[in-house]
């Protein structure tokens, strides 16, 4: 184990075991479905956004553990768009995370189904009590179905597919942000916007981790496109040419790999200046940031 | 205009001019996305499911013109069901209501994540303020996730695909049932229950309600399997011999058309008991249950 990963075991511990006692595991009829959900929910994910949401709630200094629910929540949403994403008629991708996809093992309607129960999975952990007023949590609720829907991460997902038949590089550029600002970054955002409104920050702190997050995301992406160009699929663990089969627009494909790696520079740069205004109770940030960008999957 | 129509001309513009009024309509890229969620979702639907809620709502003397958005709400998880229903990898029907598909308009891609899109809409528009405890509204949030996901509505699907390939009849009355549970029932169960948790009934009301939307959902996919087995393409407005094509389960292929009539019969008498047994202020459900029972589409 790398000494980064060390910094989020328990936090990952925390998801791993919330998602395990909380998913539906028998059923009467049906039970591929849950099989279904439970292989791509369970498998070796980073968790990476629901830890960004509980280091936020942790800086308020309240106990992190009671808001594993809402964290299960985001990380069953970023499930689902994997499931949904990897499908024939999206990416057609036949392995993730080193392993087959989802509807390599279950087949195309069971997984189509599986991302569907898991995006109402989402939602019912969502709704589920906090320790904070109500109205909060409605919030809360609402921010993540917004940016998770066709404001967000789905019409992300849609630009994506379209841009593949676009041609011209000036406007690329420009969608191209736009994809990974939704497609990515809106989950990220709703991480941490949720997590903010929890604990009520204030209006200039609630500034600086929006613009925080909306970096993190383009960096975070900038890095997977990165990832995807050059990786072996050894390491990446997934058919590292499926997006340029797809012929998709990515950042390498786009600028070159040398100019998308500055710009990831440049980016990230922005995101160690940004936190570095945040006040100091959110220090426990910076290693999920570092792990984010330096990541090798 | 048939008579029963008129009853419900009130709640349907109300419903329609919400969901109108509230479907984001322009995005800087990826319209198509919109434009395939307005086209299913605001194309001539019965609208039975909100009514009901609405209904329900009602019968406690409240406005129910405070409670769209949660009626919207249950229509956009209808919605989304029927998109990917329709979809070659379910059900590969060409038509609904008469008009193509989704996917045959907007494309597989899109298609799905139109209704992934509009599950999360659901779950924006049932955060939404209502007139009541927050505490209760996560109360709502969470059955219609619930009976919406992989222990309601899902799971209906998941075994409604799975029944094509099973062969023993004795199993099958009993799967049969399941099915029609989940995948119909679990909705209409949902409408019924969030407005009684709305509305606060007492356990008895909340007994019989719940009963009564057993039956209903039962009866409601018994009519439909009867109404596929002998309309023409034109009544129903979609591809009659899919499910047949398909060879899916349904009561006239299992008992006889003889008996699934009778079946639906004695369904509909279990409803009229139960629904003479809820308290007086519950008689505006009685025009939308005969609508649910006598429809021709």
């Amino acid at each position: 184990m790398k000494n980064t990963d060390k910094n989020f075991l328990k936090e990952r511990t925390l998801i791993d075991d919330y998602l395990k006692n909380n998913l539906p595991t028998t059923t009467k009829y049906g039970q591929s479905l849950l099989d279904s959900m439970k292989y791509s929910l369970l498998s070796n994910g980073k968790r990476i956004r629901p830890i960004l949401f509980l280091r936020v709630v942790r800086a308020a200094n309240i106990d992190q553990e009671k808001f594993l629910s809402f964290a299960g929540a985001i990380e069953a949403m970023h499930c689902y768009t994997l499931i949904h994403d990897d499908l024939p008629l999206i990416d057609d991708d036949d392995l993730r995370r080193g392993k087959p996809t989802n509807h390599k093992l279950f087949g195309d309607a069971t997984a189509l189904l599986a991302g569907d129960a898991l995006l109402s999975l989402c939602f019912e952990f969502a709704a589920q009590p906090l320790p904070i007023e109500p109205k909060l949590q409605l919030m809360m609720i609402k921010k993540l179905a917004c940016l998770g829907g066709s404001k967000g991460l789905v019409v992300g997902q849609q630009v994506d597919i379209e841009a593949e038949k676009m041609t011209n590089q000036a406007t690329n550029s420009d969608i191209l942000e736009f994809i990974h600002h939704h497609k990515t970054g809106a989950l990220i955002l709703a991480s941490i916007e949720t997590a903010a409104i929890a604990t009520k920050v204030s209006a200039k702190t609630s500034q600086i981790l929006n613009n925080l997050a909306y970096y993190l995301g383009l960096h975070f992406q900038i890095t997977d496109d990165i990832l995807e160009f050059i990786s072996s699929e050894d390491i990446i663990g997934k058919d590292t040419f499926s997006d340029r089969k797809n012929s998709k627009l990515t950042y390498p494909k786009l600028y070159g790999i040398d100019l998308a790696k500055k710009k990831s520079q440049n980016c990230f740069n922005k995101i160690i200046k940004l936190f570095n205004s945040l006040p100091a109770q959110y220090h426990d940030l910076l290693d999920i940031i570092n792990y984010m960008s330096n990541r090798q999957r």
